[in-house]
């Protein structure tokens, strides 16, 4: 079968779905909870296999995201109870309102329709992104990593058995060949696929973006600024920049940049900077900076454009706040940035002028996820602007329809 | 000047409009209109000479599309000023929560960027755009028809001085050169281009979503539906009917099918088809309704799936709501659909189940408006379901980011 006939099944199969009740397509999450633990043997020897083909060729980190285990599995299953237990979105009037002319005029939270997700090397992106949208009344299409082709298939066979035990079609979400033109295929099912979302590497997000005609949201990547002002508390910023680098430096919304007022720099850099090197961390500092750190490295100007994911920051001293937000236009991607500084009016014009998913006055950029924005779960961070930008939750899988209610109105 | 480098200029220029004043914006728009009035024999001139050199090979309505007088002027002149006299959209809170740490999140409404407009033979909606534009902060890129070009270029020099008297930056709209090359360079400005608005007929939608790299709102293909259920108050369909065909046959929200339940057929047909046939429509029928109307054409296959813009309406008797539904969700653009019924269970299900963007119970598809709908001013209307659906008005040319307060929160 082709993947236009794959998704002109799971289009036709979606109705179903968009049209079922909460509490069938609840049911419908618990059941593929239950199947996923009652296949973890399978899942787990096809998810052996996987990392056994890996092991020999695939980069630790990819072979570390790609391997499973009981534990691992139990999040997973978790996971999806946990969506379940969320509060419904479909149906939501977000409006409405009467014309002069007596029309009523709704607008409704529907399902987006059918959604593409192309994922690497995580096979439990599967059964998460699945989860999500099935919430939400949407089929999907899973496009996962080829090395992760056995555990997304098993993980697949495990929520097919979960839909029809909930008497929903199983087409509402289907597994594609993990080939690069399965890839390809998708990104050209116009009209047939709402939207893509993919979830993985800056390579993985740019190739999807420039081939792909099928809609995108673009999501992941975070160049995230943490700006110490002159006015502020230095032991709260010292501790905000630490967490910001520190408590997961392989994720988006993890610092890279520190950028600090030359008024505090002195006071402020070394003693963070031995606590950044206490925890291992490389620093690549401006001219300024190094002066004040001085077994740390030059920065390059590749390093401000740098998403690292990795235990190194880079630093700049900079002249205050117009130097600071000029910095971020040029160099931040609209993620998350972060101003830390007791003076109000500082915080109101960073708040106000960048131009960010997040922006956050005096806590850590750390905090752009769903589950810390309080939406129970999320699919991605969005950094576009059109549809959804930030932690995308259930609302953000949703489009609108407008119903207009008439006794017979014409327009003159 | 290279497109990109415009796009550059344009990106550059925006915040100072998005940072602007609601008052600033607006009376830069009331400047602008001063502006095109001033420049109103200029305009005219050149756009005679558009018109004379487009005369002698483009076809006639396309010809008197592109033609503008001094009434024409003048109506784009007070929409400018209505736009300006529109409630304020940029800033307002769309939510705003406290999490259990203390983090206070607001959700903000802001400016999407930097839009491009591709758009054909009507040089007014240069001004419509931008206007609605720069009411929501956003910088526009305009690229019109190369039959247009005098006509917009003079257009957007009345907007430039505009612009400057109300002491705003001349770059936040840009006017193209009028060619493929620029059109294609502005289809691949990923990063400076935050979204592609196309205007126009079918053929130019499809070649920019066929080609885009930077994201596009689809708008605008519709094949509506008006469907007669047999429990219809059957005059009250004729005239709906009417309406829905004939007030302006030649937009995307008029009625192209005519769906009859075989129960009602005989009673509706003949009388709405001398209706129809005496304001001049060609009817094409299924076997059904053309042995109800016998001087009319078959329909071919093609026909239902056809956006005739014009005089001509194909019908079909179907066997109830189910195949009125299968018809509508194999033929429809998802645009707008009607159901005629004093059946309140046949109507919900109807609302329901059709996926398109405005579905309509006992009221003509004609409604689906911008104005219409209250919305002030329309810049298009979506047939996508990312980002925004149907007729966007000024919040649907925004975005939101989200403002974290803190005081010094840290993630575990």
């Amino acid at each position: 079968m082709t993947v236009q006939e794959m998704a002109r099944l799971a289009r036709d199969a979606q109705p179903a779905l968009g049209n079922a009740t909460a509490a069938q397509r609840n049911r419908a999450l618990e059941e593929i909870a239950r199947a996923v633990e009652e296949a973890a043997p399978a899942i787990l020897a096809a998810n052996e296999a996987d990392v056994a083909a890996a092991a020999d060729h695939l980069p630790g980190p990819m072979v570390a995201r790609l391997r499973l285990n009981q534990k691992k599995l139990q999040g997973i299953v978790e996971g999806v109870r946990a969506v379940a237990q969320l509060p419904e979105v479909l149906g939501e009037e977000m409006a409405a309102w009467e014309r002069p002319n007596g029309l009523r005029i709704r607008k409704v939270r529907v399902p987006l329709g059918v959604i593409g997700m192309i994922f690497e090397s995580r096979p439990g992106v599967a059964v998460d992104a699945s989860a999500l949208c099935l919430k939400t009344g949407n089929a999907v299409l899973l496009k996962g990593g080829r090395e992760a082709a056995r555990s997304v298939a098993a993980l697949g066979e495990a929520i097919a058995t979960g839909l029809e035990r909930a008497d929903l079609p199983r087409d509402v979400v289907q597994v594609l060949p993990a080939t690069r033109e399965a890839a390809a295929e998708l990104m050209g099912a116009v009209g047939l696929v709402d939207v893509l979302i993919p979830r993985g590497g800056a390579g993985l997000i740019q190739a999807v973006l420039s081939q792909s005609r099928v809609p995108v949201i673009e999501t992941g990547t975070g160049v995230c600024h943490t700006y110490v002002h002159k006015a502020a508390d230095l032991e709260m910023a010292r501790k905000v920049v630490l967490n910001a680098k520190l408590s997961n430096p392989a994720v988006c919304n993890a610092m890279e940049t520190l950028l600090v007022d030359r008024e505090v720099a002195a006071a402020f850099l070394p003693r963070v900077a031995a606590d950044l090197k206490e925890a291992g961390v490389e620093l690549r500092c401006c001219p300024e900076s190094l002066a004040l750190i001085p077994d740390a490295k030059a920065a390059q100007e590749e390093d401000w454009a740098t998403e690292y994911n990795d235990l190194i920051l880079s630093i700049r001293v900079v002249d205050g706040l117009d130097e600071a937000l000029s910095h971020i236009r040029r160099y931040g991607t609209r993620h998350s940035e972060a101003i830390i500084t007791a003076d109000e009016a500082a915080a109101a014009r960073f708040l106000a002028e960048v131009d960010a998913a997040a922006v956050y006055h005096n806590a850590s950029t750390r905090f752009t996820d769903g589950g810390e924005f309080g939406f129970g779960a999320e699919i991605g961070i969005s950094t576009q602007k059109l549809h959804a930008r930030g932690p995308m939750g259930l609302a953000e899988l949703t489009s609108y329809k407008y119903l207009i209610l008439g006794q017979g109105q014409v327009r003159e």
